[in-house]
């Protein structure tokens, strides 16, 4: 297995050696295998966010890649340690919820607990098991050592609350997952229950305590310099964007805040 | 073409997932090509600064690296999308400019508009196309596509307004291009122009409102700790610099203020 | 010699094109190497800090690893420039003690100074030797060019004032060394010298002026969420931490701040 791909996210930022010692573990066991960094800057102990951004990057890997998790606030404590095999690729992390939004979306293969200490480096640290576990597993997975080597099968796994949207009477109600560097909005409203929604036309969205109505646009730039307005984003959210501008920081919006789009806009006209 | 590199400039950030989008894509295609990162903290929506950063870094890059920037304030909008191959390399984005200040160096070879969807991804959002056609193209020109398939060759491109030196009976006058992250000034007052310059001497600068008088260093060492002084910077620009300080804070100053070197310092003492 | 590593650690942040120019400049002259960030956060000029981080980084790295550190406030100075051989890998960077910390628990085999015009790019500024020396020699390194090709022998060089402990009737003394991202307050007690504290009893530790009993957990989150305690961290440090909190804004530590760690904790119950 050349050139295997393995891709970290982690919250331990990149001012520390942390990232660095995991990367030097697997290439210590995995010469060859391509490291690529999704984010070291997930806010940290943040499952939630840390979950978001592997299931918004991992989709775009190659089939087979291997993904690591490490936003970790139970490390050293028994929560277990997964490996979750897919027909996409393979999810490495703690069992607190992280790995479950980017897999979930898949058929599910195989979850494996982390248990076969062979896999692991000699000595554990109580507080770091991106080097002293996670890492090794992903590398030894990289060299081709089946999945279900590394622990004895299971069903259960903790499941995080997920961002789930109801559709009510009022209409489709869900919350903020996201705030990006550009400031974007990121709601989890998805296009596909958006599809009657006309590019152009205006949205009324009430989120959190204040009452919006929006130009429905495709590219952030055919709204005005400043504009505030909605977009479908990149990954098929909706998402209340400012053209050039930091919607988040105008708007005072936080993660997890109510989204109410309402149901007139959810209509063919 | 093994191990083909391939560098990204960016104002994407690390902390959302989009460069490793890209990055995946790329490695989707062309699995063997070396990814650089230059920059992905280029100012948001900062043509300028993209330009800046790239020219400066790209002359230490081999032969035939394929370059990709992704500054990009008009994504979605019918602005060109930009394939520019010279005699040392390629150079991919957007038409605003941001691609001119590396490759006008060099003699130019030929600039094509990226038009076939072939090689782009099969789904192009309007948000992002650094993911969905900048990274496949580059991808797709590393694993040996000729460049001219890419699209129609042509001889227009946006032109930035260029940060230009005037000579004028007062001295020469130009502007701040950058402020690095150790706080020094960097200006467009290349080196060619300040070759009667000598080191050591006081020279005379006006920055902004402020007037300076500054010894010319030949490294920072040289000056006092917290020493205001002048120095030719890696790149060959005059720079304005505080010795284990920074220079940017204390003077206030901001990309685009005006400097003018006073005619004195110009002459053979 | 294929797929050599290199590891970078830094002060040029990730903003500006130096450190792309230095990985430019490996890889024109070394295609095959791989190179691994460290860290390029190293606070400005700190070469504690960045002998620290590196200390920390480099036991992981697979033996024959090339480290190159250039955090160089004396660059263009006299101050020489060292290429450290050991038994675990290869150390460049300047002769100002950067390089000691982790050099020094080798058996160290050979110093030398880094002298030899050939390894070096044909230009050499007086402010990025980064670029225009350690990346060259480190390159070359990597290709087999044997470590005394590149300069004299040397058995001198700079030793950085070690953080040292002392052992008193009162206790144990020494120093914070470091504060992550996380807010652990890492100081440079190490687990052979508390051997005989047992986990889950109160140790009693004097930090700065602070007087401070805290309970000795094995794993962060046995604590109480935002309770202060202390901690064996994953280098074998004692650390000073709050579960899921920030104990460095907490305590308003600074590096270089005394610890006492009192005596009744150093015997056997």
């Amino acid at each position: 297995m050349p050139n295997q791909i393995i891709s970290l996210t982690t919250d331990f930022g990149l001012r520390d050696p942390y990232v660095a010692e995991m990367k030097a573990v697997i290439l210590g066991i995995s010469p060859n295998s391509r490291i690529v960094d999704v984010s070291h800057e997930i806010d940290k102990f943040d499952v939630t966010m840390g979950g978001y951004i592997l299931a918004a990057a991992s989709p775009y890997f190659p089939k087979g890649t291997i993904h690591v998790v490490v936003v970790d606030p139970g490390v050293g404590t028994p929560r277990k340690a997964l490996l979750i095999q897919t027909e996409r690729g393979y999810y490495i992390g703690p069992d607190n919820g992280v790995l479950v939004l980017a897999a979930k979306s898949q058929r599910r293969r195989h979850i494996y607990r982390i248990e076969n200490p062979e896999f692991m480096l000699s000595e554990i640290s109580n507080t770091f098991h991106g080097r002293d576990i996670f890492a090794p597993v992903a590398a030894h997975l990289a060299n081709g050592v089946p999945a279900e080597e590394f622990g004895q099968e299971t069903i259960e796994m903790v499941e995080p609350r997920f961002a789930e949207t109801t559709r009510t009477s009022n209409g489709l109600i869900g919350e903020v997952i996201h705030i990006d560097g550009f400031g974007n909005i990121i709601t989890n409203l998805k296009d596909e229950e958006l599809k009657f929604m006309n590019i152009g036309r205006k949205v009324h969205i009430e989120l959190g305590d204040i009452d919006l109505k929006l130009q429905l646009y495709e590219a952030y730039a055919d709204a005005d310099s400043q504009q505030l307005h909605a977009i479908i984003g990149s990954h098929n959210f909706l998402e209340i964007s400012i053209n050039q501008g930091n919607a988040g920081k105008r708007l005072q919006v936080e993660i997890g805040d109510k989204v109410t789009l309402f149901s007139e806009d959810l209509e063919r006209d």
